[in-house]
């Protein structure tokens, strides 16, 4: 059951920079609002957005041996994607783990479990986002898998899916639909200049977005 | 059942920025320790204080629509306040509705439930106090109302009612009461000043407020 | 059953601050991974980093005023830390009690329980690690003890312990065992560092570890 | 501040017992889906339905004292409701509240924190809904407030509103538009009755409630 | 986006009642620890176990439209399964739609959010796993679909596939795997047999499981 | 690090009796309202109470070899005790483990994890207080102790402490206090009795205890 899958597909790392630029919540619209991991992902330092191809962790609980099978896995601008196969708060990944996965040109970490020497992990610029931050070790004991599809905080995630990550949270693009969902985010982009001028000069939404007549067809009173 | 209240009173402006000054802390211990919000709402940027009147908005799970119809009601100087009819963390809001809402004078928001761009409204200097950052977007499909009475994170919350909120969290002041609160918490500010210079110096608490006697009788042991 | 203990024991000086210089997952490591509060216990503002011998406290819900009692036995050097006998969020702890344990030359606190005036705080630089941010008050009517066995955040500590706080969360050393376990810290931190070097340079942990036998035996199978 | 209120009006017994009949579902239903107490408020035991005039409690964290001064303003069919002013899993009430309540007419229990006793409560067949089971006592030191409107479990309550509770959970009816929702909720039983003998035939609800076409201009596709 | 998919691959239903039999915890370990759903997961009433294949939904939150869409894709021994696309607890589901999905043949409910009318559906042996109880109702206003994959608590479930329920919680089995499973699931019940009268007769684990020799290496001292 | 204490104290059987005898609230009650369990450890069915001597388990997260070690180190009255050293859900004990416990005396287990085979358990009335039902199992790679000092749900529990549970949750007695305690709860029993005859027959506790005065003397305005 144990597996290490070595070749991996990743997306085009143009496409993969253009989500980065677009954030998570316009490429989660952009995709037809799906892909979202849960809420409680959270980063450990205001301020990081990126987009990286995901090298996929299925790791027991409290053991992170397998995060450094997967480090040898990593190609630069790669990002580490950890699930547990059962709910952890352990801090599986700390500054070593950090400082081995730079060297290989990983660009961070989301793990649906904990963190620690978050304090050194800020200095370094290695950003993470996680369920937990927590001191508490883990072994290196048990067998778990790497590259192979996971359901993480929630969402599905295959290895070689781009995750997009910045302070709104975490989202998962389908390899194949990356290009498709980085012209969609383009456009959205595209109409909100001109929606967001138009509402800073003070212009309503209602107008807008000629909502009136529909809010009153379902019965809307103004008293 | 759905509407929108078009005219609603508010406090004077002048008390509304003296319990600005005082902060949540204070104004909550003067007006009888009630008003507060859930401790899970917390801001998305530290060092925000404000008072603002609520321009209060009761939405359904995941749909912001009545988002659009407040910002028409708001007044320069008000707060948005949210409270979804059923749990949610869904990120009714982000960086377009807070530039509309900007452009209408609208100082913050006060959200039961998610909210999404917080990089981009952390730029914008529009604060929002909620209960999760989540780029999960909304519908616009079902009618809600708009300043009609709500509870908002276990606090009953009427439309014209005051918001005080800092990074302590959230607290609201009946409006009728405002002024009575205002003085009291000015009270409570120059009384604490004259306490702070003697606990700096070194006196004891238990001697200042003449504790000893009691925690005796009620029957506190040293050994 | 309320008693104050007046005469407690604390670890050497020199070897709390080499504690202090180590960091909560190294020392929680070389302690054999015990004495870690949970992971819900987290600081108002990045970058606090301490140790410091625990004047402990256990409170009633909602009633801080042991606390006065306690800062009267605080010494130089020392850190205040409150467990309450049920679960709690108030905000037992404000800048006026900050201002009088500053006094007493304490250096922080940790709380299972809310804190308030957290913008204060973190002016003053003192640090908290808490369970919650809620300005909620409290009042003063009911006995708790000080300088007692507790169990805060599902960690024993008792008063003289070690406290080692900083952005991972909060670990606690038997005073008796402090200067063994920063030893063993230190060998850990001169260990780390040959490692440390290692993996920037690319190194892989399965050859710097010598997983690869290991993991073999275990079944792990490359594909 | 602290106030018993000795005269509080409310609804007539027989709208109360239709709304008994009628329960929690249907009552939130009829009344437009509002009142509904949350959904972490769980019976003690399977079984139980009721409706009652609530007396309600304001009471301090882990302090009981107001149930027994609220216990004197029962009236036989009343229920207690009490909401502490901070967050709170304490035991309050068990088998000897119980008895005296009982001996009063009262017909049950609404509780925002904990109850302990419970196989005693089974037993004596006294139903409560509470937010926790927990055998943690409270003292009686600080005063609160008896038939004052709180705020329950996310929902408004006021003095004399009827409760409704069953084992789907607990739902306040502002005692003036009780008889209205005890009408509104027998007609929509009366529908019910229809559709369910329609779709135990086999009838889809997609015919029965004429959904198709809707479905098809929202742009439903069939696969 | 939104679709339903009408002709879906369903496994043997010989092969499905062999694995109701077995029940979620052996399942669970036959198929090697993968498909469980989050223990937060819960069922009505205590009891029921089953099998079958499920008919998947992704609705919206606060919106059970599709549950109509998705009762005339069920054949006798499905049981419908609902993710919603954001967290909810509102009660997507009561006893009606229980009464026409029983006259299709419907086994039961899992559904990541709340149900309502427990107190029916139990009388009625209509069988859910929810992750709440909540009388609060939903809307018909926005599409999802029907039968596509979903997340669901957690786990990752295809139209189809096979759902094991009972007292433990919830398993999803993939449909082309379940004969394979059913299969390890009777030998490992064959196997525990005989290991029960063991165990049932006083020999220790220790002992059946030859154990005590790796403890020993492994650096387990008694005292 | 990783030992087994073979040799424990326990309390006299009869004392454990008469804790079992007094059940969880009085006992607690009775000894100062310490030692209580958090409010999330609940019976896996109602109406089991217990009293017995703890054998301690401290076992990594999702790893249940230290069971079987515990399991030869029962006498029979016994109750086994399982704390993870870090958060865990995983259901670390079956009908299996529960068989082998059995034929060795055992009671019951308290375990601030999960457990399964709930509905064997059940039938076989071995009662179990967990924090989660979970179907997840567990491995057998890293060791753990028996029979050490543990902190198990927030409460801090040694070998050979009396462990009482009911309905209401679970409480730990210091094995040198047990007689005492057990005392103390009986004299409790008897008062109460004579109060609750008092209750029942519509005294009010305002009376009883003579809360009058007190109640005008702290303020509170009958209005």
């Amino acid at each position: 059951m144990a597996v290490v899958v070595q070749n991996i597909e990743r997306a085009d790392q143009a496409v993969i920079d253009r989500l980065a630029a677009a954030g998570v919540a316009t490429v989660h619209e952009a995709q037809g609002r799906k892909g979202l991991l849960a809420s409680y992902m959270r980063p450990i330092y205001p301020g990081a957005r990126l987009a990286a191809s995901a090298v996929t962790i299925s790791a027991p609980p409290g053991d992170n041996w397998m995060l450094h099978v997967a480090i040898e896995q990593l190609r630069p601008g790669d990002i580490l994607l950890l699930a547990p196969t059962s709910p952890s708060e352990d801090g599986y990944f700390g500054d070593l783990l950090a400082t081995s996965a730079m060297a290989r040109g990983c660009r961070g970490l989301i793990i649906d479990a904990g963190v620690r020497d978050i304090a050194d992990l800020t200095e370094m610029k290695f950003p993470v986002w996680s369920k937990a931050v927590f001191a508490q070790g883990t072994v290196k004991e048990t067998l778990g898998s790497v590259n192979v599809p996971v359901v993480c905080a929630g969402a599905s995630v295959r290895p070689g899916d781009v995750i997009v990550a910045d302070d709104d949270g975490v989202c998962v693009v389908l390899r194949e639909e990356a290009e498709a969902v980085a012209d969609k985010a383009e456009a959205r982009i595209a109409l909100e200049e001109e929606k967001r001028r138009r509402l800073a000069a003070g212009e309503l939404g209602l107008d807008i977005y000629a909502m009136r007549e529909r809010l009153a067809e379902k019965g809307l009173k103004y008293i």
